[in-house]
């Protein structure tokens, strides 16, 4: 069985095709700059691969392209779309509507759509990419959505709720959402399988951290509190977003600044965090490296970052009332052991150590606190296109 | 040595006259309904007390009838002013400007004014108090200030650094300061006479939890970090305060509801807490009555209330990597054994133990933890007036 995964931004068409067999992916690329021009980048688990600039004015010409590269030309794969059993797709805000995994339908798409006001920049490209793959696909080819927030609607109410009042949750569904969901429910999946324990049995916090970061706290296999809230800008601070401000701060700046909201929305999610800092840019590696000669805003970046992960970790502990595990994954995560060393520093009352010589892995699956650490530490990286083609594959052979 | 003690808001000026040979009140009461019409209420020490309808149209008319109350009639306590040593006056925002008590000048007084947009509710009246303290004492008699915020000024920046651009720290001075610093240091001060240990060698999270509520960890008797922020909104969610929101919430609930920004603020600071979320009120008395009802909502507030608590007090323990003893302060926390005891279940992993028996207290210091508890839980009745006396005595008499 063959599985083709999508993940559709506002101009891009990302996908992956795995052949279930043995979860190897066939093919993968992105069809891009969709609305603007246009470029297809494809490439072919045997190393085959393809740039080439197109015209894509709306997402159904890239789903065409998409086709169109894996059905033909140099980095052909399949003979032709009947051979996919399934197309499976991210989406990142399914909101209380949507608690797990689920089959398309035409209705199914229009509330992804009505959703779009709690997810501006993602659902109503998720619509669209829909659609349009709809239209392209052979009729009968189920199409499956897989959403960000499910993982986290396990969440108790106490954990969800902010102090706002109770109509801002009834009325206008503000509340912790929590994003990355599908990369927290791999991740602590992997590591109950290389911990040979029971998932019912732990209780971890996964630091998933990249250009966007998040930290869930995952007790006996649900998210029960996670750091991102109602939108993805909350909790930590990431590489263009503030995380977490005092609330009557907002407000504060855009009055002071002249900004409207809309200006000041942008401010704080793309102007801020590593890049509004350090002055540097939004990449943690130019980060580290700044910070390692030296440069003082580099450094305060670095601080903060390690603090707050620190802090999160912590907090979800009290919350579990325990801790078995730690996870970093992500781009970060999976690469930056400065910040690992960092977050997990001085944390003896929570039974962690790091080995600083484990540390120094970078992209691999690997066990990273001391023998002795009464508290795992294991760098694990993500694969949330593997979930997706997992849970697709699931729900049409079910 | 006689202290008069000054916590002056937009419409009242609350006093306390000490006499600091035995830390004992002589006379206490409020100047209240400034501006609106009048009212003073006036207790002495040995049991005399009045109540009497007045015209304040200022801070300067309600200063006049405080000396009056003081020296003469039914409240008389002493014969004239000249016999106060010094005035001490609360100060809530002292920002990166006064990082200690100080005494006062008319420099002073215009900075103090000058910080008012960091604080609008409580920096211009804490001057007109100041200036209508002045005109009213005899020249020559020091004034001294005491800032909610100096206790925090030891705080790290990987602390008090939000994620914004850099700029809105250094142009628009936005970072966290945090408050009640006076009623933190207070009863760390007391937990660490009463534990019988230097607070050099104490980590403690001090929750003083009343109508606004705070977290502060406490590392060797400074302040490094605190759940306070850039105003007292942010943090723990509070009697009509939100606390910590997304802060992309805060436009959409702005836009939604078509609120104008103050409107907002007022939304966030005045309806928001433990009344926006029960729909009951802003006391905790009346939430937990309630909840203890089975009332759904006020059952929300409390499972809310209790779990942010727990979160902070992990979040400081990992901070600090370690925590020797957890105290409650405040009108709930002295107060609310309930509060008390959700808050502290379920954290073996931080070794806190209540007894169930002990905790049952109000409003008395007594440690509440089991005798096996490895990190000490105290209850410490706060007295914040009685610190800035302290500070106002040491200062003027150094």
């Amino acid at each position: 069985m063959k599985i083709l995964v999508v993940n559709a931004g506002s101009s891009s068409l990302k996908y992956q095709l795995l052949d279930m067999k043995d979860e190897s992916v066939i093919a993968k690329g992105n069809c891009d700059r969709i609305g603007i021009d246009g470029h297809v980048s494809a490439k072919t688990g045997d190393g085959r691969h393809i740039e080439e600039d197109c015209n894509f004015p709306t997402h159904t010409e890239a789903f065409e392209k998409l086709v169109e590269v894996l059905t033909s030309g140099e980095t052909k794969v399949i003979d032709s779309m009947s051979e996919i059993s399934a197309v499976g797709h991210r989406i990142v805000q399914g909101a209380e509507i949507f608690k797990e995994t689920c089959l398309v339908t035409d209705e199914v798409i229009d509330q992804i759509d009505s959703l779009a006001e709690l997810a501006p920049v993602h659902n109503h490209p998720h619509a669209l990419a829909l659609r349009a793959c709809k239209a392209v696909i052979p009729a009968g080819t189920p199409q499956v959505v897989v959403f960000d927030t499910a993982f986290h609607s396990t969440m108790p109410r106490k954990a969800y709720l902010y102090g706002l009042p109770y109509e801002c949750y009834t009325d206008l569904h503000v509340r912790k959402y929590g994003f990355h969901g599908t990369s927290h429910r791999f991740v602590s999946g992997e590591l109950a399988r290389v911990m040979g324990k029971p998932i019912e049995e732990l209780k971890i916090v996964s630091c998933h951290l990249g250009n966007g970061s998040s930290i869930t706290a995952i007790n006996g296999g649900k998210s029960v509190d996670t750091s991102m809230g109602f939108t993805p800008l909350d909790g930590l601070v990431m590489g263009t977003r503030c995380g977490s401000v005092d609330p009557s701060a907002v407000d504060y700046v855009e009055k002071k600044m002249g900004f409207t909201p809309d200006q000041m929305t942008e401010y704080m999610n793309k102007k801020s965090g590593f890049l509004g800092l350090s002055g540097i840019g939004s990449d943690n590696r130019d980060i580290q490296a700044a910070a390692s000669e030296g440069n003082e805003r580099a450094l305060i970046v670095s601080e903060i970052f390690a603090y707050q992960i620190k802090k999160f970790i912590g907090s979800y502990a009290a919350a579990m009332n325990g801790l078995d595990a730690v996870i970093f994954t992500g781009g970060i995560g999976e690469n930056a052991p400065e910040v690992r060393a960092a977050a997990c520093s001085n944390l003896d009352i929570l039974g962690i150590h790091i080995d600083a010589e484990k540390n120094l892995c970078r992209g691999i699956l690997k066990e990273i606190s001391t023998d002795d650490s009464k508290t795992k530490v294991y760098v694990i990286p993500t694969n949330e296109e593997l979930l997706i083609a997992r849970d697709t594959l699931a729900l049409v052979t079910k």
